[in-house]
């Protein structure tokens, strides 16, 4: 497979047809700006030029478009206002579980004031054992929605069905792949096509490549808004929850443009870790970072053991901010 | 949460009542032709007792239905003719990917003629890069299902979005949830509606117990018709694809009254090592094995390393039914 | 590197004047009967020819000696009277620490009676916990070498420290190295060096390429009589002690010429799934087990949960000879 | 088990006479200045009290001494004038392996200037492969001892062998011990018995609880000076060699009072990667670094993949001092 990258405004009409002459397959894309074709396979692509082309990239690895190969600056996905993969490292708080306005509410304005940028919460939960709370549901998002405007942060809450893409499009701004779908392909072409932005976890059983191979899956359908989200892996290891992956991660970051977020709270399933974890990320060199707070862990529906209260929230976000400023960065 | 086991056609209008007096919450379902009733949470429950409640199953684990805690004879899943988890070791066996029909039908009186019981084939295939050979999706349902009747032998093959109910319904014996889909609980509840046989695969990183809870979100559908598919996990060994937990899969055994089925072909990865992972699961207790046969593995559009020649496929089921007769099974 | 195995009984002086001429390193062996050198490095043996060579086989793996690219047949180790790798599946029962003469004694006639080959008993006992019973040491292997030589039945057992060899040279028959020395290197070349029967284990973090590189290390010192012992590896999956590798055992079956055994009691850690892993060991074509029983199982000062009662051992044994014998092998 | 923290100068003759009349078995030892009594089993030590006690502590793990439930303040090992625990994060940096005394002479000198505490080198290298450069052993100890002095470095390097105590006591500053012989209780008694301070490694399949029973071994010699070194544990994943558990290591902080070091260049096995590691490591709280450098990577006998140059290390450097003060520690 090769990747064309064109020129601005070029007309690639004759590209095309020396394509199609050689019986070549092909696929045009626009992503960031630029008209992209990828063609395959090698035999018939062999010896095209043409004056509409600005780069030719050969296409080694799985994840062509997700590879920093064709594209060296790095990708900042705008979510409204906020910026992530640039110089400022955007926090996503709120609670695992939307459980109620008032709830949400409490959290929002709590978070908002220690420094977040986006409220995150979950509305359809996936949920390991069918007995455990499955979440709001459509509901959910609209509480969501109702309080991200009331106090000002974009939302970013995960999908779970092909089949609730409306409710996504309309109330959403950023949609979240959680662990458990992170090969559910159907979902990610899905999601892929809504054009809207996306937090794209890696699944726990998942390698570094394949979990830039389902971002490909995304960007292939013309979506390039999205962010890789590093949430632990799956190891021997019994005193985390998870093991977080921050070696993955930056490797990940030495082979995408795509910008990278670490969630600490599901690893550390305790919340006595989730600072170090976040600060570690950042350390590392997370653009983004995904927090759950509650403003009553204790009370909580789901993960009550591993959300931070406002307050513990509050100290993290002085942390983080000098970390990043030692860094070169912001917060 | 308690599992009320009902007496057959007992009345249990006055069970109801009770319930809804103490505030408990309940789930009446039908399952192997029993009537149960899941009520919770505990303190609402307390004390009830009445004419209709055969036995009275304290909910101990988070995959209640699914566990031998209550039902202790082994489930036999009936696919058309076909039992699986009685005394003969039941093999489906089918290319990993439908690719024409010439191709499904080569391979179906092949394996039958060798001995297999279910026709398996991929026709919506999960992969991991989105260059890969993504299947014939539809036309290959419709495939699989000429060449099963011409042949005589139900399918098995994988369901990827919720949105295919219809044709799965309408086509396929056996519907199939694959590893990437393994906790993908939309597709789980989907499927349990649907009534149908299921052959529900472990995910690549997931425990044992949350294999069971997989299955959990099936039954609590009245779903009985489960099969468990052991297919290797994800571990540090790279010299097999995956690692075939055989424990995991005899643990499993121990815990749940669900026929299990063993994939060898997948944590194989290669050919050479088919036979022995195949053994191996019969030997521990497998009540199924899926394996993968192309009549030209090495044209193969996808898995063209692991699946056996038809004539390798001979061989194992010779062995297989020798080592079956030693265990006082039958092949 | 390259390793020329050399024709029987033929001088290799002008070989080894050659060598030195072309300033080649290189180190003479006898292994298996046969006079073998290694030469390296790559351009200084390049072009060499003498007729003393029978082939030269290019290294291309860091485990020459041990790999099947020079042996094709398989090796088989000679322990007293008993062979591991020929058609009889051996098997090496005992208790997991020795704990009395009484007590290896009563074992050692039940698993003797039941069809067991060798003896094994802990005396240097490799514990997790400084507080967990450190074993009998010296004292214990004296007590094995009595009862083994009353019941005649050869012995095997566990050396912990470089130290210790005088006492393994006098009394033992069977070296073991355990899990937790797999890669003691400085182990591995003592026992080498002592020219005794070695059981070497796989290490619960190494990789099956690893486990055949520390084997290299005692082939290297002149000892071919090692016999691999697969026992279970670290993964997630926690409803077993350690995952048994099947495919790991089959992978490395088709890369090395030397025997093959697995241990199914220490993956199972519980007493109800070591029948079924020694089952599936035996399929997968293990050509030993080494199996823990003990005569009062719950009384025992060590893994008192995975020890089988010499009740069951019998049973196990009658289940393995039928399944030996379905597969063309004895038992 | 029960552990007596004695009051200072106190006279525990009478509580000895207690345990003994109650048959109770127990060990005295002096740590960090206190004289301590571990006495078990718990119903022979049942309501024993004595003026000598200053405090009881039930031992409900199996790290009672590595534990913080009877040392709250956190442990300072002390190598010459290093504290490691302290404020400072101390860096340990030098070669993979010793290979002469230029080589060690030119990188102490590049690593002390950089700001560099301790130098590290590998004398006796553990190497998968017994065809790998296995070390100078004595001489390169004594090289590094030479250059250590020279320079004004304490010195540490690796044991692989109980037999080579004595020339790590008369030569070496902080003697460690490697992933590989992380469960070598042999050499962990050794090591504790020699009273000097000690790196200890987690093993590449060990749990951190295990880990803490290892450095436990070292402390029941009497021995409490041991830092705990995180260097990458066994996953699936592979675009890093080893994956660098953060969380465990944050997870072994809350449990123990011993110092944490970090290693970030066995787990990045590139070093593109080093960098970002070290910098999460100090972030999650690491008391110490320990990373490999070497005056031309290119050159050396061993992992020339992940060794710095002097001038990588040297920035490196600045940014973990940046990053140590805006933590409110020093570097």
């Amino acid at each position: 497979m090769i990747l064309y990258v064109l020129k601005d405004k070029s007309d690639y009409s004759t590209l095309v047809e020396k394509l199609n002459e050689n019986s070549a397959s092909f696929k045009v894309l626009n992503l960031y700006g630029k008209n992209l074709i990828l063609a395959w396979p090698d035999q018939n692509t062999k010896g095209i030029i043409d004056s509409s082309i600005e780069i030719a990239v050969e296409a080694k690895k799985s994840y062509v478009l997700a590879s920093n190969d064709w594209k060296k600056q790095p990708t900042v996905v705008t979510v409204k206002d906020v910026e992530i993969g640039s110089k400022k490292v955007i926090v996503a708080a709120g609670p695992c579980a939307v459980e109620s306005e008032e709830q949400v509410l409490t959290t929002a304005k709590a978070v908002k004031r220690a420094g977040a940028s986006l409220l995150r919460g979950g509305a359809y939960k996936p949920r390991t054992s069918p007995y455990s709370f499955q979440g709001l549901g459509e509901e959910g998002v609209k509480i969501l929605k109702r309080v991200g405007d009331e106090v000002g942060l974009p939302i970013v809450t995960e999908i779970m069905d092909t089949r609730d893409s409306a409710i996504f499009t309309q109330y959403v701004d950023m949609i979240q792949i959680g662990a458990r779908n992170a090969q559910n392909f159907s979902l990610l072409k899905e999601v892929g096509k809504l054009g809207k932005p996306v937090l794209l976890k890696r699944g726990m059983g998942n390698t570094v490549e394949e979990w830039l191979q389902a971002a490909e899956y995304i960007l292939l359908e013309g979506n390039g808004n999205t962010v890789l989200c590093e949430r632990g892996i799956r190891t021997f290891e019994k005193s985390t929850r998870f093991t977080l992956d921050i070696g993955g991660m930056v490797a990940a970051k030495l082979m995408t443009h795509l910008p990278i977020c670490a969630d600490p709270s599901h690893p550390a399933g305790k919340r006595e870790l989730v600072h170090s974890l976040a600060l570690a990320a950042v350390a590392a060199g997370a653009d983004m970072l995904l927090v759950e707070v509650h403003p009553r862990p204790e009370k909580a529906l789901s993960d009550s053991e591993q959300q931070l209260t406002p307050e513990s929230f509050e100290v993290l976000m002085d942390r983080i901010r000098a970390l990043a400023r030692a860094l070169g960065r912001d917060a």
